[in-house]
């Protein structure tokens, strides 16, 4: 393999931001861990309070992070995290009481209003508010009690990437620092940081390969369970917003539910397996959906686990579980900057979105 | 309008299962209410035990279901209710005190194995835990330490309409009972009940010239907000098992943080708008789906508050938004009937399901 394989990301190339964005995330990993003692102080200050019930918010893929945060927070404080209703607080003004709760509020702009809103009356509800946010002078951060800042870097194309990675890797940390696993936890997010960029370039490598036969199709389930949820929700919605793919995430136990009933031959299924608890039930999902016709993309560190899978986009092992959704979203996203390109669509500027959304 | 418009459901007609079982849906939520009883001795019962953090768990139109809980337990006795992870505590074997918590098990046949062992966990780990069945004497239903039965009569069709609706109505009920809004609750649920045949009727009517122009739709979003939510993924499902289209639901917000990118004239969305604090949302989000050129489908009692919709299918207002659910779901199931009818398929059978899903 020669570097001159490698995409060069010429300025103003359709998808070079994007690509240089996938590219960063290692760095900015490393980045979020300089801002470490603010997640020790946080940590203390939810212990002190007692404010050990959940509550995270946020749309897109800041939305898709909270999925993971539910894992990282049931399986390392123990504690119950929810990706709660924005609409019940902002528009309904439901009177929960939120005292012994924390509220973390996130938002890669800090500029969403539903979600400044939420954490403003979450405040005013006894909830200790904390922003997840790459600009530590937005507003959002000015309402919240309390920053963590992600440290990402100035993020320029519409779909999130590196802003994605480390919302999840900060949430990872931060509940790692409530259940007292905060030395490990960190050592994982290095060695993570340490392996992606070899796994960048490999995939980077053969993913127009993999896209090509993809061109013309028009949806798309993505299957994960568990902690890897949260990736197949965020390979979705890269697909959706610079693919123009009908990709709908499902867990794998969802998938018999009813979905499976639409599959065939024309309509593929991406499915994350990790080597963890939830492994059996994804597989006995992908049986399912192969008998349906449907054409499998098996990805994940248990990638290899899936038999029969038509394209396989494995990712390293990590320290635990938790971590492996930091490099197993990495083929997710270079599969919809490659499938973009191939239908000839810039990922960097979707029709119709802008970076900061302002929406209700 | 004459009665011979209206289909007959000669027996094994394709989707005649489906569609008697739509028309019986007023007589089952009437059933519902002759076991009130046992709503307010478990109201009584949470009460007693402070248990007032409320997991509910459950797949497809179960999970459906319980995103319209989220609303009713905030809204009326204000308390928190999530759709909690399933795999957290099955899989993961996550150790989270659940001393404080109901858990709202939901499932059909009371046989989801999941659910089942989830109940079983929970109630090892300190929660009170209260089936929502169909069958009292299923696994499920032996398990948990209470059990509310859904009376929606033996449902054959693979689609669920008549349990869904009566999930709902139990979970407002039990919320109302929660709440001390138990009276107008259940007053409101009869007059829902009354009015509910005439809705069926007059969409039956009309609903095949609104199916025809989608026969060969492949994709569409599904956008609700707050307690329509709920409906939005029910159609949804509705429309992926018995329609095989890539149907995805949306909050309204949700819709501009991504997915309008993929919409054009070939993706139509369908919107419900409710006459309730979202509706400014719901709206929005709307326009944006017509501005990228989407067909629009409106319905929902504030349906004629969008403006521009190429097809409306009001349902009537209910004496709280509340109660709307269990009227804006009509024309989504009358719809994915009709369409399924157009496009050849049995909503009655739908391919690769059965009644009872036991994947894991």
């Amino acid at each position: 393999m020669s570097s001159a394989e490698l995409a060069t990301t010429a300025d103003g190339e359709p998808g070079s931001r994007f690509l240089d964005e996938i590219r960063e995330q290692p760095e900015a990993l490393l980045r979020l861990l300089e801002g470490e003692a603010e997640f020790a102080r946080i940590a203390a200050e939810i212990r002190e309070r007692d404010a050990t019930t959940i509550r995270m918010v946020g749309h897109g893929s800041s939305d898709n992070a909270a999925s993971y945060g539910v894992y990282a927070f049931g399986l390392l404080p123990r504690w119950t995290a929810l990706r709660d209703s924005i609409s019940l607080t902002v528009y309904y003004k439901a009177e929960l009481d939120m005292s012994g709760c924390t509220v973390l509020a996130l938002s890669q702009s800090g500029r969403t209003p539903d979600v400044v809103e939420y954490a403003r009356q979450a405040k005013e509800r006894g909830a200790y508010t904390v922003a997840f946010t790459n600009d530590a002078s937005s507003q959002l951060a000015c309402e919240a009690d309390a920053v963590i800042e992600l440290r990402a870097g100035h993020e320029q194309a519409v779909a999130a990437t590196k802003t994605y990675s480390n919302q999840v890797a900060a949430l990872g940390l931060l509940a790692a620092h409530c259940g007292g696993a905060e030395g490990s936890f960190a050592d994982g997010i290095r060695v993570v940081a340490e392996t992606m960029p070899q796994l960048i370039r490999s995939v980077e490598l053969r993913i127009a390969s993999v896209a090509i036969p993809f061109a013309y199709a028009g949806r798309m389930f993505v299957v994960g369970r568990g902690a890897e949820f949260a990736t197949a929700r965020e390979i979705a919605l890269k697909l959706l917003e610079t693919c123009r793919i009908a990709a709908e995430p499902l867990t794998a136990t969802d998938l018999a539910h009813g979905p499976v009933a639409a599959l065939d031959s024309l309509f593929p299924v991406w499915a994350i397996a990790s080597d963890d608890p939830t492994l059996p039930a994804v597989v006995e999902a992908v049986q399912r959906a192969r008998e349906a016709g449907a054409t499998i993309i098996a990805s994940g560190s248990a990638a290899d686990a899936i038999t029969g899978a038509d394209y396989t986009l494995s990712s390293p092992r990590a320290a635990s579980p938790l971590l492996e959704p930091l490099l197993s979203i990495v083929p997710g996203q270079l599969f919809a900057w490659a499938l973009a390109r191939t239908r000839g669509l810039d990922p960097d500027s979707p029709r119709g979105l802008s970076k900061v959304t302002l929406a209700r």
